[in-house]
């Protein structure tokens, strides 16, 4: 059974910063913003955490195998390096989307996103080391079914990207609402789920899902592991092997 | 009359690339993409233009202002600090979106994506400096009214950034479609579009279809100016003054 | 005769910073100072200036063909992405050494590195545009003969190091005594000097005062320019034909 | 008695690659390797290890605790998002010197920094857990008594410069030829040393040294543990000490 440890990553009263005294440039926001997401993947990655970029200003985290000091180490680093602090919430559980319900449960009841005093709170408590297991995390890796030679050799940037952003979106709330998943676009054509234990008839039923609804067809690499990184490892593989075969759905290890 | 000038970024031969010869670790993948992003921020920026990351292997940006030995540099600069390339393909024109389907056309021409023998087009005309004008961008900044109190402080955050993001999703869609615009989610509850020569009808019209449609309430500043920063400066404070006014549309300078 | 225009980049208040409300952790200090050192090489690079990274603390930049807009820009890029801000302070004239005096002495005058109250000032005047001339830049840029094969491969790190900052420490101080030039270390075994209009006699005599003194042979290239990028290309392309030629001192373009 | 585990960080065939297929802009370089020491700071650092920049080309980094998987990643890492790739070796022992001419020799046993075929080394074996103890690190912080006072608010910025640079020289060289240790510039008028089991003595003996030879007046905090970063914060605890004691040397835990 899986337990997925979530971390929610929120900037402090981000929003009414970015406009005090008056807007600020907008590239500069899209740079701190993005080295920041940056910094916090090679941060959590150290330790075999994944963090999805989200809205930039609430980011996502897979954190299995990292723990209070951890968190607490990047929460430090970010406020020696940036003109923003950042609060952070965990939440674990065989669901990752509830997971992501109570560590964020947790946050709003320290006060408002843009509240000013609410400051770097850290929140929540890891899976003891002693009760994590090699099936703790279950990652679903899913691509676009030749999203070159149908999209991006063919239509124009915007078009292509409008396609793959409407397979992503459609993917995203169905395995949100129907298998408690995480969905999270990571560029290209690339998506990656954060989900439980899902069977491999629950991925087909995803995968139908989004090409009868959008109209984009996907397959899917599953690996499941004791962190983010060892499940997404095995699903880039099993993704690899799908390609090879032409399967729509391949799991690592095997079941 | 608008005359955008638009600049497709596109890594060479990326896809291969992340799985040659075996899975790159997704963590490195995302810090590499987000870091150049923020990089071509800052170097289209320092001129004043956009970028968007987009897809990250697929970028766009604005980039009246810059010519063809700016476009060069850049391009030499990522060659210096990355293990991987880009070509860039401008167009321009009335029409942002059509300015896009010239810039990918032209690149496609010159071979796929997945090409291993296409390095670095460096393609199209930037317009001549005598024709620029006062007019030539016109950029629009939605965000969502009171995104923090509806969703960020009341449902758990991926719930949010679903709600956001299917509010994004349907207004991206509905500007390119009807308003030959190019929409792009930039983080937090912000979405900034580059248009045509549109009129506030346009934008209310915009507005009510992403509220009837995905029930989701955005506002929107449009500014105008001879450079992506210089319209996109307009539009932030002319966001502003919609927050201020709780109105749906401001224009500034004004028409 | 030359004119450099020289901008000497001094964080506000940083050392208190450093340690406020106790020491910060050395790793996050060393990446902040040598991101803002990259930031600000591709700021003014994207100008064709250089900037050396000196004490990282204050950092010394040749900004010709930069005005007071490119170096508000800097300074408000800095603002809104790091958690310390910068002041700017320019200098011209034929010797660098003069124009680094005049600019220091223009920030003292407003206060000390480590007064609270002094932030962000931005002073001197940049050489009007109308009188650049191609000649305005001097650069030379010098390395150590079979760094290689007398150094790296045969001691160890350490020493290697010793040699190279010896022959380094007393090139700069020579230079800078004898021939009002401004020399930093940029890595490796390569010394980039700032230089007034000098003579390849000059460069000569400063060679074998290093030989004779630190017992480390160098050689240089020298290139005339308009701006730090000009004259550091040219440079370096004579820096490649004095590896070529074996000799002590080349000058690009031919004098 | 110490113990320290040094790791050389070697570019592979950099110097060639700086000038292949001709001369790269020195502003790309500069912030290529200024990023890179950077990241390597985060790495090292999210385990308790000190790197410094040393030539750039080659940095010397404190890695107690790191084990060879650690170094492993960090490798791949760089390989995953730089065009440049690095070699690791490590050496330990009670003398930090000692411990960098293994760590040296055993990578130069493997080839030249220049030579093509030589790539991604990853040499030495770290200290195996069950030795390591709260002695094994010693590091010592040094910086200027009143160097904004003395020199950055007196003089101009190059002499400031110049002369903690001359300090620095003086200080390196003693403290390796008398007392086996490695000291390194880390901005400002900082300079962090990695050193065996010295006394109290030792260093004052050092500081005089630099006095008269250099006429530059340092002072020490000097911390103990069983890493980089756990020895470096009681050194910078004890330099606080040293300042508001007005004394030479202080050292914490206190003997």
């Amino acid at each position: 059974m899986t337990n997925t440890q979530v971390t929610l990553v929120q900037l402090d009263n981000y929003g009414p910063w970015t406009v005090t005294p008056s807007p600020r440039r907008e590239v500069d926001l899209q740079t701190m913003q993005s080295r920041m997401y940056a910094d916090l993947s090679q941060a959590f990655g150290m330790r075999d955490g994944y963090v999805f970029f989200t809205r930039f200003d609430n980011m996502i985290a897979v954190t299995n195998g990292l723990d209070l000091e951890d968190h607490a180490r990047i929460q430090e680093s970010v406020r020696n390096r940036y003109p923003v602090t950042v609060s952070l919430s965990m939440g674990t559980g065989p669901s990752p989307a509830d997971a992501l319900v109570d560590a964020t449960a947790a946050l709003q009841d320290q006060g408002s996103a843009q509240d000013a005093d609410r400051r770097e709170a850290l929140l929540g408590q890891p899976i003891p080391e002693a009760e994590r297991t090699d099936d703790d995390v279950q990652i679903a890796h899913f691509d676009v079914v030749d999203a070159t030679g149908t999209y991006t050799d063919q239509l124009d940037a915007f078009s292509s990207f409008a396609h793959i952003e409407q397979g992503y979106a459609t993917l995203m709330r169905y395995m949100h609402d129907a298998h408690d998943s995480l969905s999270f676009f990571v560029g290209g054509d690339n998506i990656i789920a954060v989900c439980p234990d899902l069977s491999t008839a629950d991925y087909a039923d995803a995968i139908d899902h989004v090409s009868a609804t959008a109209g984009v067809d996907v397959r899917v690499g599953v690996g499941r592991g004791t962190s983010a990184h060892d499940a997404g490892m095995g699903a880039k593989h099993a993704l690899e092997d799908a390609r090879d075969h032409e399967s729509d759905v391949e799991v690592l290890p095997e079941p």
